[in-house]
């Protein structure tokens, strides 16, 4: 089904394209508007560093696409020109002080996890239709601050809320483990009623069926009231498409991260309790770390991911994507797989493996033996990263723990081989697919669109036999590693989730602390530090360059201004240990102070 | 490494190519020798119905091959040449009247299947060099009367006999679970010191390292003395190489079946109490039915597989092969899963799904449900077969076992669809890269190797693309056959193995019974029944073809001889439902009288 049908016709928005377009710069050097240089919007969205700019007839689809959001949110929920303008650089404190919300509302987005929201729910301390309401203001402010959305759906929210409410009076009981729960999802995840897209205009359409994983939150009490952005092709790390692109709260001059980068924005300023992402290369965790929630990428094929796209990605003939978790702590990302779980998808969907979800508080019996990673011998990650891992170090290392963890310094595994193998992988097509399908609507193919694909480029199109070749060369790197890891002996190991903190637009080059587990399988955790970024942190004098990447890296953060971006690290476990990976965390979770 | 340094000069057997072609039919309709339309070999061998002859210089080569093997045979195994000459139409008996094995050798391979020959030998009541000796030499008198092996290296196997014996002496203990198990093993899987091949001559070479299945049966004891012959290019469900053609030992005008032939031939004629072999469409599975042996065929990825072959199947991109033994037992098959699972190997080789095997006979605590397949839709069992289904459903619907199991009829979903697809994604190369490697050595492409290609044939080679659809499709099926399970609501299903007992050589066209399970990526065991393919046998007087398959199985039926043939049946559970399938097994033992 094509977009005309969920869309009014172009012509409604038509009048206002290019309108000042002559009169503005092309990429303002800071701060701008979704308006600086594209038609003013009926509900203005800060855009720190807009999108490129596509063709007239593109620009004028994209236009109809956004009126056609805008029209559906309320004058009341929108948020002063005046403040849109003129944004603070940290707009994580907005949306409670903004006035929009009561007292109440406040309350209930601010003060849960999921766990602890649906308990409150269930005892009834809340509606659903209350909670659902608070989440539904809450994430459209914001989207006014971050451009976190691509689909707001209040009514049917509200709609689906009274349903569970009528429920819960008739039985005097919750209809399942998530009754009430508002769970946001990433745009391309199928959720029936709504529109989905690859982060491309061509190809977006309705979905009249829920896909198996929105199936399974729906029968569980799950209510849907959102989706959110992602950039286009879905493979970058970060989150510019034709929505726009989302901003990072706690600094709109650094990137949310991506491909799920709305998710993130949206989790963090606490317009979501919960959400769902995928992860390809880094897309879930990436994303968490840039703004400090939790994020769980698993195994793949552990979740069900069936109906989360229209079409293929021939990337997936080499790397297989995964779905999982971000949200607010380490016992809702358990929750969140236990819910799934324990539906057993694996008897629908035949691409699953069994993996049943016990709980994660049984002592391990022994030590826990991480690996710790200093860096991946490719590139040295950027000081704050560094100053969380030596926070980390410290508080792993106190002796008061050394009945519960040992400590090792792990040494990763062909990091650098692993980027370069990754990027030709991902792209048997040479990329051809997805640009022949971003440039039908005279969509621009963004800056990273092309730097990722850039190494794939020149081979072309791949035959069945090259692609044979490749997986075969996959799965030699795979053995390789796991006899690495295996020789060091280690259950799990920590390290950066990223070379720094989020990164500026348009600068996230380098994905190699999470594709390195996309390429290799490998269930993996990201989860906040006290630490965030700060102003005027050097790297060590006796820096040497571990490689052209580490020098680049260490060149943008000194141009940068990362002040504010907190900080996460990554906690990986072998392939198929995913819950092996939760009780692990469940025993970091007191040393670290998890949530 | 190539052919040329694990052999003899060509010229060595050079002589003798071609000496007495002129003088005989090329396709003698009845029993041939292997020197029918070939030189003469120095061990004789029964060919009922030789392999196609290749150019001259093929030839040359493989004299020089089979010379090489026929070389290591002490004179004291051969059969008389008047018997090879003439062999009768079952040849199972032979091993133990010709007078070669003592009568201790007898009782070791005759006596025991694998769990009570690794009691006998841990209770010390064999040596491990009497059990190596007693089957490397029945193996050599298998493999004269159905061209069974394509390698048999006797003097290293007893090497390692007495080592193990020698630990036994000093220990007094066995060195692992399988202490002296001697273990026969499918030509293409790596044995260190020995040779391998795809089942052509083109890329024969030898093997320096154990594959990783070996190297974990040598750690836990167990004694390598042989590899047993498959088809060319590993791709038929009969046994004609390079090597020649292995015959069915209970009619040697039949096939063994294959791709793991050799194996099933080897086994039924007690050369070897259990062996490994792999399937990708039924290559465990047919042979151990055309055999009348047990065969267990995995999910994929259950069973570690790395280095089992020197290059890649691109076929692989769609339907993965499975390993699995084949033997005398139930208890053996699951003796051999408990053994390799026991070493953990998937944290060695992390394409591998962990997958815990616990005890099989623990009560299932309710009735197993078996959904019963009389026919799948597409082609209609012939007679035996049906007969050997009433027998199963008789004892399976007697009230007495009413406890135990509740019986269903099952609609095999998709089978003719199923047969279609699954051809094409055999070959997403068009079958080039194998028929390439063959012909490279002037070796002639065997009828059985173009029947397989020939849909695939002419689609050539598929982009990186084409392939992604492919794999859509495959995995739409699974869904759609998942489906279909499900609302049968049914633990296992039962049904044919194959369309027939065993198949007239080169006729063995159809292998829809197991190739499906394939395809859906279900494990599957075939057990022995007491049928046996009776002369006279007629499809039922109302037999309506169920599709132009079915009446050419048909026509096959009416037009050959299949007495004395053996008839299993297959047990298939849903995918990685492993373990589960053999607790359904050992409820059905008792009830079948399995082994």
């Amino acid at each position: 089904m094509s977009v005309a049908s969920c869309l009014p016709p172009p012509h409604i928005s038509g009048p206002h394209v290019g309108v000042e377009e002559h009169l503005l710069p092309k990429y303002p050097s800071n701060i701008g508007l979704q308006t600086t240089d594209a038609p003013v919007r009926k509900l203005p969205v800060v855009q720190a560093k807009p999108v490129p700019r596509g063709t007239a007839s593109f620009e004028t689809m994209r236009a109809a696409l956004l009126d056609a959001f805008d029209a559906k949110v309320p004058r009341d929920y929108h948020l002063p020109r005046e403040l849109i303008e003129n944004p603070p650089t940290n707009v994580s404190g907005i949306p409670t002080s903004c006035g929009i919300l009561s007292e109440d509302e406040i309350e209930i987005t601010e003060n849960y996890d999921a766990v602890g929201l649906v308990a409150a729910l269930a005892k009834q301390r809340y509606t659903a239709v209350a909670v659902a309401t608070a989440f539904c203001k809450r994430a459209i402010i914001a989207h006014q601050l971050t451009c976190c959305l691509t689909s707001w759906f209040m009514d049917e929210a509200i709609e689906q809320a009274k349903e569970l409410d009528d429920y819960m009076i008739k039985n005097g009981k919750p209809i399942g483990p998530l009754h009430g729960l508002p769970i946001s999802i990433k745009e391309h995840i199928a959720i029936r009623g709504t529109s989905s897209s690859h982060g491309y205009f061509g190809g977006i359409g309705m979905d009249d069926t829920d896909s198996e994983m929105v199936a399974i939150l729906r029968s569980q009490g799950a209510v849907f009231y959102c989706k959110t952005n992602q950039p286009q092709s879905i493979m970058h790390l970060e989150s510019d498409s034709h929505w726009g692109r989302t901003l990072n709260p706690f600094n709109i001059h650094l990137s949310s991260g991506g491909s799920t980068g709305g998710e993130a924005a949206l989790i963090a300023m606490k317009g979501s309790v919960i959400g769902v992402g995928t992860d390809i290369g880094g897309s879930i965790r990436g994303p968490s770390a840039f703004c400090g929630i939790y994020g769980f990428k698993p195994t793949s094929n552990i979740l069900p991911m069936r109906g989360f796209s229209r079409g293929t990605f021939p990337g997936e003939l080499n790397v297989l994507a995964s779905t999982g978790p971000m949200g607010r702590s380490l016992r809702d990302m358990d929750f969140f797989m236990q819910s799934i779980l324990s539906a057993r998808p694996h008897l629908a969907n035949p691409e699953l493996i069994p993996h049943p979800w016990g709980s994660i508080e049984a002592p391990l019996g022994r030590r826990l033996k991480i690996g710790f990673i200093n860096n991946d011998g490719f590139i040295m990650p950027q000081p704050p990263v560094k100053r969380a891992l030596s926070w980390a170090k410290a508080l792993l290392s106190d002796p008061k723990y050394g009945d519960l963890v040992e400590m090792k310094d792990f040494k990763v595994f062909g990091a650098a081989e692993a980027w370069d193998k990754v990027r030709l992988m991902y792209w048997p097509d040479g990329g051809q697919l997805t640009r022949d399908a971003i440039m039908s609507t005279g969509e621009p193919v963004h800056p990273l669109t092309k730097s990722i694909c850039q190494t794939a480029e020149p081979l072309g199109m791949q035959t069945a036999g090259g692609v044979t070749l490749m997986r075969d060369e996959r799965d030699n790197f795979r053995h390789a590693f796991a006899k690495s890891w295996t020789e060091q002996d280690v259950d799990i190991v920590m390290g950066p989730a990223f070379v720094g903190p989020a990164s500026a637009h348009d600068t996230a080059f380098y994905w190699t602390y999470t594709s390195l587990y996309n390429l290799a399988d490998y269930p993996g955790a990201v989860v906040p530090t006290p630490i965030k970024a700060e102003l005027g942190e050097e790297y060590d004098s006796n820096y040497v360059p571990l490689s052209d990447a580490c020098q680049h890296v260490k060149e943008m953060w000194e141009t940068g201004n990362f002040e504010g971006a907190p900080i996460n690290l990554q906690i990986v476990a072998r392939r198929y240990h995913d819950h092996e990976l939760f009780r692990a965390l469940n025993v970091l979770k007191d040393i670290l102070n998890l949530a």
